[in-house]
């Protein structure tokens, strides 16, 4: 057998979205060495481009090798000591995740829970234990396209670590990483970033840096080596052979959403999300986030009774070559989720999908 | 700043390779969501042929999403339970790495150790413990050019778990999983394989399956969770979002591997070495590794005394493009190591070296 794809999506699925076509070109450039100074002076900048895009100065701001879960088990091995508690806000698969991830670290986990499709409460979250060592929260929750609140636990952790997945938030709507007082932060390249999913950038305050794992267990993510090798300057030393290509085509990604500015990327996002939402109520979905906390850049819906959901996706994406994702976990096959993400996120692609779907549900 | 890399490199160092023609027009195919039917299709694909590539039937073939360091630790993490004794052969930087993943893990390492540039005794690793849990070996140390026999350890190996490092070895030197009696092996995409680095090519055994950890420290490289996505079939789930377009490129490298058919590019990696090796002794390099064990796609050389090795490695890089790597550890500054590895492992390529070190050194 030889498979070879040959279709052209519309991929308005929880991602990856369709990449920035100077992500793409940049996949295919001429391949450098992870120690020729070509390559290094890229990596340098694409890490500048991240600090500018979390708005952070943190110095160990860096993408790592691996996808965005890499980049959660990056954030946990690395702050996280045997026994430590860490409060964790749970309101869908991407905070369940976390659990599971701390808890593999030896944590001592304290569950604050929302219901799915509600955001959760900072004063909960700050109330659940009174000297917690971490904090952990998700900003967009994929699952459900829920937006929690990160300010305001950042204004109350004291002592505590504030741990962020910013996976399908940065670059779609606004992350201060220095601004609301996160400690350490990852996100993922294939959502509003408009890259190929398979790096994780990440950033670390110094003073998370400072409580760091010092051996941490797990050797690849261990930040302290890789920033000696990302952030090392002069002093760089080799670590593991940096996945290239990806470096390449994030850095291109990001240029791309620096060079649109990056209050219009979210700007242009909340439009998307904006039409999107008001033209599925039309046909009668119900939006399933809570109204004030939805995601622009994840549109999460109720899809409307006597529809056979999974025969309708199916139809999208064989006939027009348009992805839309299915519910997780307990809204599975009630609930689609719609996203309009990083290159993907044109007015013209939800014109398309309300559209098609007319087309399909005969309204 | 903008930085643009424009220069097209031979790349003859230790990896990245040049990456068949072939995988990097797969890195800017349309985007493809990671539970796409054609994107699946592809998966699927990949999978068969890496377990054609590593001659084996194991099931849990498949790629891990990460570098080929990843795919160590995945290795380690998946069947060291705490407390395992585990003997590890070290000649060079990745035996030893495999000591810092091994003990991170919470194995009680046992160390065989040979000189930088000699050859692991396969006598001495089986009489090392009376029981290990675990044997773990490179292959091909990408240190030294030093090839370690795998075979004699697989058929003593009695109880214990044989893990073997691939990343250099893959589809540029003989690899018989099966024959062999390997358990669990990973390798890397950017050597032999002829693809960017990004990923990590694996492979268990039913054996070593039924001794997997059951919840590995790591949430990431659990490869009961990941199998579940990867080598699912119809009754696959989600894990991480996988690297679609490294995937689709890996899947295009190794169809360029098999179509040229798999001992033949043994045979064209051997005969780069041999004229690599051979011209470089005429330029009056002396061999590093032992002769017997040295790799045909990894050359390592003493560099002559009298030359500014890493003045000459400048001028390579700056004036003719080209790649060569300086030595780790012990050895940095004295020895160099030439690759000729994936679509960089042409003749052409060799007689381009050994010109332009003819022009640089005036000999």
């Amino acid at each position: 057998m030889h498979v070879v794809p040959t279709t052209d999506r519309v991929l308005m699925g929880p991602g990856p979205c369709n990449p920035y076509p100077e992500a793409v070109a940049a996949l295919g450039r001429p391949m450098l060495g992870h120690l020729d100074p070509e390559f290094l002076a890229v990596l340098d900048e694409t890490c500048a481009r991240l600090r500018t895009v979390f708005r952070t100065g943190n110095e160990l701001t860096l993408p790592i090798s691996g996808t965005g879960s890499a980049g959660m088990e990056a954030a946990f091995v690395n702050v996280v000591h045997p026994g430590d508690v860490v409060v964790i806000g749970v309101n869908g698969v991407f905070g369940e995740r976390m659990c599971d991830v701390a808890s593999r670290c030896g944590a001592e986990v304290v569950r604050v829970d929302a219901p799915w499709g509600e955001p959760l409460e900072p004063e909960a979250v700050l109330a659940a234990h009174p000297s917690p060592a971490v904090i952990a929260l998700v900003h967009a929750e994929t699952s459900t396209g829920v937006r929690n609140e990160i300010a305001a636990v950042g204004a109350g952790k004291g002592d505590a670590l504030l741990l962020v997945d910013c996976v399908t938030s940065l670059a779609g709507i606004e992350v201060d990483i220095d601004g609301w007082g996160i400690d350490i932060a990852y996100a993922a390249t294939q959502k509003c970033l408009g890259v190929a999913p398979g790096l994780a950038p990440l950033t670390m305050s110094d003073r998370a840096r400072e409580r760091r794992v010092e051996r941490p267990q797990s050797w690849y993510l261990d930040l302290g080596m890789i920033g000696k090798y990302t952030t090392g300057g002069q002093a760089r030393t080799y670590h593991h052979t940096a996945p290239i290509s990806m470096v390449l085509s994030l850095h291109a990604g990001l240029g791309a959403v620096l060079d649109e500015g990056l209050e219009e990327a979210w700007a242009r996002h909340q439009a998307c999300g904006e039409a999107l939402q008001a033209g599925l109520e039309k046909l009668g979905f119900r939006l399933f986030a809570r109204e004030g906390n939805r995601l622009p850049q994840l549109t999460s819906v109720w899809v409307p009774d006597g529809i056979d959901e999974a025969a309708v996706r199916r139809t999208l994406l064989v006939d027009y070559g348009i992805e839309v994702g299915g519910g997780l976990g307990p809204v599975a096959g009630k609930v689609w989720r719609v996203g309009c993400m990083g290159h993907t996120a044109r007015t013209r692609n939800v014109t398309l999908l309300l559209g098609a779907l007319e087309e399909v549900l005969g309204r």
